[in-house]
Formats: C-alpha cells, sequence, structure tokens
C-alpha cells in the first residue's frame, strides 16, 4: 500500500502507534510522555466533548474550573487517595529561574526560589475540590453540587503510548456533592449510564457496563463502576469510570452539612471522569489496515468531494456541481469538504481521506458530468457506487445512519464473539492465550484469588457486570463458591 | 444595603474583590495566586470562548493541544522570551512523592525521583509549539499553518488579584506560520481585530487599537498589536494582544521552508491570546455599587423569572404563566431561568439577580394575575415597568439589543470622556491624579523618556493608537520633536 501501513496481523501495536501519527491525529512531544495532539485528532475530541457536555448540562451539571496545583498537605489528606497517586505526580518545587553564571544564555533553578511547600501537578482534583467545597456548603440548601471540569492533568507514567496512557491527558472530571448516601448512588449510576450511551450512540462502540473489584477501585472510592469496550486484539479497554466516594473526602476535609432536621451530617461524594484515551478506545475499535474509521456521529469531516479534471475548464464545470452538493449537504447539517487544492493529485486525496476515515467520499469526474452522476465510497465497507447527483443528498442523509450502525453492529459481534464462558482453569488460559477476549468465568471474591490469575496469567477482573451477578458457581481458579461470573481480561 | 457591597467611591479595588466573591464568579483557592472559578463565573467565560472559537473557526483556524511541560533546553531557545519569562516560572523538579519516614501518613519528595531535565511549567507556548512546528513544516505546501490552543498557563505573579492577575489563568494562545513577512503582519492585524470586534460587539466593551512600544512589547516580538480599554476608575487595561514574531522563533528552532521558487527560507510566526483576564475587564466596565451588570450577548441567564406568591394554589397558577413565558422566551433563543425555589424569599432573589447581574428580571405576582401583566426590571438603569403578559416576549426581544447597546454607548461615553489632550507635563501630571483615564500625548520615541514618565508618574505608554499616529509635535517631557500622539495611563 501506498501509504505503507503496517497491518493489524503484523504488529497490531505497531499498527496503532503509525496510525496514530500517519492519519494526523497525535504525535509525541519533546516531553517525556506528553502528546501533541494535532488539529485533525483535536477536532474528534471537541465533538466527543460538546456531545459529553450537552449530556451533562442535560442532567443538571455546571461547569467550573480549580488550580492545576494540589499543595502536598492538601494532595495527602485523604489517605488512599494521597497512596494511589503519590509515586507518579509531578511536582513543583521552585518558582524562577536564572541565569547559569557558568554558561551564558542558559537558565538554571533559582535555589532562591524554593516554594514553601511543594506543588503537586494535578493527578486528579478531589482534594483541591473538596477543600475548596468546604467553603461552599453549609445547609442541605447548598445541596447537590454538581460540577464538571475540563481539564488537564499529568500522570508520570513510565510506559506511555499516544492517547492510551500518557503522562499529561485532557480529561473532564465531575464532582459532586449530596445529602444522602441514595442520592450519590444514583448519580454514580447516571453518569456511568451516560458514558454507556455516548460509547454506543456516538462512538458506535459497545460497552458493558459494571462494577470493579476492591483492587481496581479508584484510590479513595468506595465503588467504582465502569464501561469496558473490547478492542480488536481481544484486549479490554476500560473506557470511563463513575466512582461512589461515600464520605471518605468529605472526612477527610471536614464537610458537613446543616441537615433539615437540624443536624450535622458529612457529604456524600461522588466522581466521574473521561478522558482523551477515548480516542485510542475509538481508534482501536473501527479501524483497519487502510486507516481510521470514523463513526459519522464524531467526524469531523463526514463528507469529502474529491474533483478528477484535467485543466481549469473542467475543473469549472466540476466545482460547480460540487459547490451545489456541498451548500445542498451543509443545509442538512452533514460538513463537508471540497477538496480541490491543485498541489495534489486526486490519487494521493482518496488515499488520505481514507486513511483519515473521513465516511465518505464523493469524487466527481468528467464522465459524471455527462452522466449527470458522482462516484461515492463508504470508508466502512470500502464499496462504490454511482449515484445521480439529485439524489445525493438523500443517499449521504440515509448512509450517516446507516455507516454508523453498521460501525456499531460490527463492533458488537466482535464484542459478543470475544466473550467466553469458561468453567475451569487450564480452558480459562488456552482461550485466553489462542482467542483474548472476556472470560466470563467465576471467582471466589477474593483479592488473593484475583492476584494468583493476575500474575499467571496477566488478566485482571475487568468488571463484575451489572447483569449478570446471580449465578451459583465454583471459582475457576480454587473451586470455592461464587454467586456469579465476573469478565477477565488483558487489557490496556 | 443587603448584600454590603462596598461602593466604587469608597473604595473601587476592594469594591472589585467583594463583587467577584459575592456574585459567585470566582474565589480564591489554597494555591498561592490560584483562582476556583466557580459556576457562574466559568459560565460566562464558556460564552466568551464559544463566541471567540467560532470567529477563529471562521477565520480558518483549527485547535490543537500542545504540551503543558517545556523542557528547560526548549524554553531558553529563543532568547528574549526565556529572558522575559525565566522569572515567574513554576519549575517540575522531580516526579514522585513517598511517605516520609519520620511523619506516618505524611509525604515527601522522593529525592530518587528527580528529572534529568527540569521542565517549565508553560507560561505561553511559543517554545513547545516551534519545536513542534519543526517537524510539520517542509515546504510552502505546509503553510500557512493557523493552530489555536484553549489552555492553561502559570506565571508565577507575586501579587494577584482574581481573573486581572492570577498565577495559573486559562487562555487561548493562536500560533501561526507563514511563507511571507506580509501574511504574518496581516494575520496579527486580523486578530487584534477580532478581538476589538468581540470586545465592542460581545463585551460592549470600547477598545483602541494600536500597538505597543518597544518596552511594553511581547518578549520575543518584533511587533505587538493590542487593544487597549479603559476602566471606571480610570486605569486602562490591556485587553488582547497579537504579536507579529518576525522570524525570531524560526530561527530559534530552526524552521525553514522550500520556497515555490526553490529556496529555503525561514518560517514568519504571530501569536495571539486573550485570557480569563476579559472577566476582569467585563465586570469593571459595566458593573455599578449593586452588583454585576452584564450584557445580554454574555449573560449565561438573560432573563430571571421571580414569581411572588402565598400558598401553593397561587404558585400553580403563576407557574402556568411562567412556563409559558419560559416556552416562548426560549423559542427566541433567550435563556430563562424561573426560580421557583421555596427555599428563599422573592426578596433575597432579587438582591441575588441583581448581584449576579441578569439583564432582566420578569416578576408574577397575585395582581399581575388579575391585570394579565408582569412586572419588568431592567438590570442596567435598575428601571421598571409594567408589560401585558402577551407582549413580554417582544419586549424582551427588543432589550437584549437596547441593553446591549445601552452599555456598550455608556462605556464609550465614559471612555470618551476619559481621553485628554495633553501638552505640558505638569498638566499630565494633574490630569493623571485628578482625573485619570487616558492621556494623549506627544512622546519623543525614546525608552529613556517612557522610563522616565513611568518613574515619576507610574503611568505608561498603552499604546501607539492605529489612527492618529501622524501629528506633529514636541514630546509632553523633553520637548523634542515627535509625530503623533500616544495614550498614557495607569493601567491593570
Amino acid at each position: 500500500m501506498a501509504k505503507n501501513l503496517t497491518t493489524r496481523k503484523e504488529d497490531y501495536s505497531k499498527w496503532y502507534n503509525e496510525l496514530v501519527v500517519k492519519a494526523d491525529l497525535a504525535e509525541n512531544s519533546a516531553v517525556r510522555g506528553c502528546m501533541v495532539i494535532k488539529p485533525y485528532g483535536y477536532a474528534i475530541w471537541e465533538k466527543m466533548q460538546a456531545q459529553l457536555d450537552k449530556m451533562f448540562k442535560e442532567t443538571g451539571h455546571q461547569n467550573a474550573y480549580f488550580p492545576l496545583f494540589v499543595p502536598k498537605s492538601l494532595f495527602e489528606a485523604e489517605e488512599k487517595n494521597a497512596e494511589g497517586f503519590a509515586k507518579e505526580c509531578a511536582i513543583v518545587t521552585h518558582y524562577r529561574l536564572k541565569n547559569d553564571p557558568d554558561n551564558a544564555g542558559k537558565l538554571i533553578v533559582d535555589p532562591d526560589a524554593k516554594l514553601e511547600e511543594e506543588l503537586v501537578v494535578r493527578p486528579t482534583s478531589e482534594a483541591i475540590i473538596w477543600n475548596t467545597y468546604k467553603g461552599w456548603i453549609q445547609s442541605y440548601r447548598d445541596l447537590p453540587i454538581l460540577v464538571n471540569q475540563w481539564a488537564n492533568v499529568v500522570r508520570w507514567e513510565m510506559r506511555t503510548r499516544l492517547f492510551l496512557r500518557t503522562a499529561e491527558f485532557l480529561w473532564q472530571e465531575g464532582h459532586t456533592a449530596h445529602a444522602t448516601k441514595a442520592e450519590a448512588l444514583a448519580e454514580t449510576e447516571q453518569m456511568n449510564n451516560i458514558y454507556a450511551e455516548f460509547a454506543e450512540n456516538f462512538m458506535a462502540m459497545p460497552v458493558i457496563k459494571g462494577r470493579k473489584t476492591e483492587s481496581e477501585r479508584f484510590a479513595g472510592a468506595v465503588e467504582t463502576y465502569c464501561i469496558e469496550a473490547m478492542m480488536q486484539d481481544g484486549k479490554a479497554l476500560q473506557a470511563g469510570t463513575s466512582h461512589f466516594l461515600g464520605q471518605n473526602f468529605a472526612k477527610a476535609f471536614d464537610v458537613k452539612f446543616a441537615t433539615k432536621e437540624g443536624g450535622l451530617e458529612h457529604v456524600w461524594a461522588t466522581s466521574w471522569g473521561v478522558s482523551t484515551r477515548l480516542m485510542g478506545a475509538l481508534i482501536m475499535t473501527h479501524s483497519d489496515d487502510n486507516g481510521l474509521v470514523l463513526p459519522p456521529n464524531l467526524a469531523p469531516i463526514q463528507v469529502v468531494i474529491v474533483p478528477i479534471y484535467k485543466g481549469q475548464e473542467q475543473l469549472d464545470q466540476i466545482s460547480e456541481v460540487a459547490n451545489k452538493l456541498t451548500a445542498d449537504l451543509r443545509a442538512q447539517g452533514i460538513s463537508v469538504k471540497y477538496d480541490d487544492r491543485d498541489t495534489q493529485k486526486p490519487g494521493w486525496k482518496f488515499a488520505q481521506y481514507e486513511l483519515q476515515g473521513v465516511p465518505v467520499r464523493i469524487a466527481i469526474g468528467p464522465k459524471d458530468l455527462e452522466k449527470g452522476s458522482v462516484e461515492l465510497a463508504r470508508r466502512d465497507t470500502l464499496s462504490k457506487e454511482f449515484v445521480q447527483q439529485n439524489e445525493v443528498v438523500e443517499r449521504v442523509k440515509g448512509l450517516m445512519t446507516e455507516i454508523q450502525e453498521n460501525l456499531h453492529n460490527k463492533a458488537k459481534a466482535f464484542r459478543n464473539e470475544h466473550i467466553t464462558e469458561v468453567n475451569d482453569f487450564e480452558e480459562f488460559k488456552k482461550v485466553l492465550k489462542e482467542k483474548g477476549g472476556f472470560i466470563s468465568a467465576h471467582w471466589d471474591g477474593t483479592a488473593e484469588t484475583e492476584n494468583r490469575i493476575k500474575e499467571l496469567t496477566k488478566a485482571t477482573i475487568r468488571l463484575i457486570p451489572f447483569d449478570n451477578e446471580k449465578e451459583e458457581g465454583v471459582c475457576v481458579f480454587t473451586g470455592k463458591p461464587s454467586v456469579g461470573r465476573v469478565l477477565f481480561a488483558k487489557a490496556y
């Protein structure tokens, strides 16, 4: 192939890395583990943001912004949370550079500008936010607080991969405060459902909803709900999490409220987030050996029109048709790019838009002008058809839904084929090795067994699904009793 | 007054600080100099962002995202830029905390996790971006690059004030690359014009366009264009800047492109930004002793409806009218809040929405039900009128424009009254002391005179306006020849 993309079969990991860079989504930067999100990749993220933000606001949430830095003394206030993140934090210790006396034109850290207290670059914002909420909450009248923040966070991961695991990433983090446990639990579930809805309807990515085991929970959470997706290489990917934090942070930061009845109680909390990791999930769910495949609901360019011409006169004639089509499609809310650049040939453009996953490509050449038609190509099926010019708008409108559904169905079929019920540990290992995917198995409920299985197979319990908790059985590893199957997988 | 806001006359600075906090816009955080932007304040910022983003995209710009951190070696590459920001940078030196062996439950910086190279938390992103552009630009075909970033930046200022000067702030920074000087200059001017258009039409804030003197220029820029506004205390505020960077960054980072003609040249650059400082400008331009006053084009809530009732039956009747009004107004694209909370009294609500600057308040009581009317109050003029219910939508639609224009006219009249032509240095000092505002005076063009005037009066040259450069005269301080008046002022 002209674009020289490694195939998924050859090397899935290499295919992914190459695709992200060649499709102009992101690239590594001069800062270890930090990425540059390029305009085309960022445009997809903006579409994700816009939709999620709408869903958050429709459920009563407002955005706010809290500091990037967390003073060390606040950071360590909730012990489990601090312990969970301490080993991967970027720490600000100084606030000034000065000229290097030994090296003209060079700068060194000014030792006289040492901070009295070190600042942690936020890996997550519970600490700084709950310290703030303390001032916002006095009475039940101040509750609930339903706040979300779009922000950058930093976790100093040692092994990083574009979008999937980067030292700095972009995300949203919701932080809510409630008067009752029931209300906080309902919020935790609501937000997990919103993530699932977003994944299914916009990313065309099927997900399973459930909760994490204790060892996979967010540091400081009482319960972590999650949505888990299945990638084409048989590895699972955690796509979103919603945490019920109980009263842990309220206790750590002494946040109490006067109840209606005149009592004084600690506030109940949730937090929930999705990140630019979703970009990785989107890419790995749909893309193929020719490049990116994007669902129309998140494609920055839904339709591209490419003229095939010799000479200005032909181009003018084609442009007349293309401009009308562009206007008609846009009037239907469809985003269209007419690429009449003369610096690149049609073949180059075809390859480029295929690589970048534009859902529909329309080509118009001299023969089309004669016949009143256009050539229409689908990115998802790579199929082509000729459509009469006056039927293009209707056809494309239909395709937006059709492609979206096709991608969802295809991914769902793949995911369903990759859930294997297993009742024996040898089979467990065999399936994991030969097929991958989710392994649905009984587990005795202990962290010890979970850890042993992880050590032996690298598979972890991705989640305890909400919808299959009540089957009695025996643990696939210890033979001890179990009350329901859980899903194991190797994971990103 | 119930809300106990210090008046502007009593203490302008205190009035501002109190207003920002009491109107729920922002507050100080546990991190020195960093603010929390509260939901109501953030909602105004989101409206600013949405409009600016639209204007950037309409002029061909795309968003992208670059790392938060700049390695010290890149930071120091463009010497003037580095020098300009070195003294106020937050520096990351370590990437891990560990348990304090002497203090259970406490954490200390792990000395074994020292970074090989320190990272500067971006005070601005020219360095990291131009190091990235080096990989994006080979030929004239790759130009122009028209990229914008919405991000947080950190400048370790010693004296901070909410929105006006904070250690961390939110902004957008455009970074463009061009094949020719003329194109880069045109971009610099275009973006300054967009800022002016935004300030005038959305913030209802009159601004003067011009360029900075050499000593007031952005560190590393060849020219800095700006828009300057006048606050109610007679101090100027720089509301946006657009920099022509020449080839300085291209040279520092060795970014060359193959020209159409087969040559190899350094790329031309611009950068331009506005920040959450605009929130401070918005507040100080329009607000009064009763609180915030917001122009309808940026008000998160344009109309609030408050029911005045006794008992559920009356509330139900009022709600029927209010809900219909709400629906009808929303159908016209007007944002409406119907505040029927029973936890607060009407008087409290009136004071609250006045303090928060909601442009139009509608009150509906039992007498209004009888008369088929509502009471409508304008925030800008504090005037009230009774309007028949079936005329409310038309009246409110009209008011959105009327209030927007009234605020703009009022601010413009104030600004114009506060530009004083001065030809003598004694008068200069007198006007500055007694009236404040912009002083339009001749200047001999030297940094020396500029600095002397600053030392003596604290006034700086805010800008050399684009529209009054060609009058001959003599410098107000030295008597040396001058080719045009410049605007001096004390400034935020």
